[in-house]
């Protein structure tokens, strides 16, 4: 199955300003797509990497520029691939968030299935956001602006469209804010994990930081 | 499968104290008792509450109180159920947390069928918890101090017990803070849900804002 991987590098994580200056930011989104890509190959789909400029890092897979914002350039990317002009019943395709670093291969697996069995497959994130999907209808269309998860609900009902909800916490957690990257060090400590973006953390200086009610983290 | 659900009846919630009055959470903790009993029942799950005092409602479930916290309270639990001291292996017994108000019978059903193949099936939640487990084995104890989510990993590894992880955002999502709110009321809302504690929270005013970010709630 293709997947686009839409990757955004102008002020790229700019609600972890607080904790990361602009170039670690930048390093920071670089080692998180490039884990959201190893894992979306373990789990057999073919990543396209979907990015607003030059991604300025050597990448395993393709690439493609489309300056606008995410939601026209996801679109007209779904339209190239399941706009209804070929021949037969178009194949599905996913759209996987390059922040979702806790993807593992199981957790897209499922995703993937989901989505050839429904005509649509949806994976929400934390906070109402839509993090990854599979679509394989033209009627489909997304709005990833406020609670893009409804919106999507809402927009695949009007169309008759049948949707499977993937219950994963992997797909659910999009690394956006401080508070998240604590689950990035967690779930790869509880693994013996490979990440490269929690490696990333680790080297500058982020530890676990338990000392009140949820774990967060300190940088040293 | 027997599913032990703790409950507090002193302070529950506090950490939502800055919008919901003393009153309010004790009845918004119980709404979301019920909504987690009632899944486990759906999931074929036998609920027994595990109380810390009176609940002050009516349950379709037996009650347990005892007065000490968390952690040596569920370890008795287990005791009197995975102990060791009656014959043959003893039935393996979940514990779920109270505040899992989204929790629906099929991630409870994936979470029972994982802890009737590994020795422990473990459900993380976010910030580092064990938002649910099933244990089987007198090796494990519990500790829910910090990130309790890896020592329970390293309780079980060092008992050499198998650990199969369950990745549900449903069952990672305990509702704790504010912004959890709105996990609940999105959910509902996608869902077409009747969850009790959706409803109770919609009732005293509550709202989705998506004016930034992630989605979060307003209170008229």
């Amino acid at each position: 199955m293709e997947v686009i991987v839409p990757f955004s590098t102008d002020r790229p994580k700019s609600r972890l300003s607080g904790v990361l200056d602009p170039d670690e930011r930048a390093a920071f989104a670089r080692a998180m797509l490039r884990d959201v890509l190893d894992a979306v190959a373990a789990a057999d789909g073919d990543p396209r990497v979907l990015a607003t400029g030059p991604v300025g890092a050597d990448l395993p897979c393709p690439v493609d520029v489309d300056e606008r914002p995410l939601t026209p350039a996801v679109n007209a990317a779904l339209d190239a691939r399941v706009g209804g002009d070929g021949d037969g019943d178009p194949d599905p395709v996913a759209v996987v968030m390059a922040d979702l670093a806790l993807a593992t291969p199981d957790a897209l697996r499922e995703l993937f299935a989901a989505g050839r069995e429904a005509d649509i497959a949806i994976a929400p994130g934390r906070g109402g956001g839509t993090n990854a999907f599979v679509a394989a209808d033209p009627a489909f269309r997304v709005d990833y602006h406020g609670a893009s998860y409804l919106d999507h609900r809402r927009i695949a009902a009007d169309a008759g469209l049948s949707v499977d909800v993937v219950d994963s916490n992997r797909l659910a957690t999009d690394v956006d804010e401080p508070a998240d990257l604590a689950e990035l060090l967690i779930h790869d400590e509880a693994d013996d994990g490979e990440s490269r973006a929690a490696r990333w953390l680790r080297d500058a200086g982020f530890g676990l930081d338990a000392t009140d009610g949820r774990v967060g983290v300190v940088r040293e």
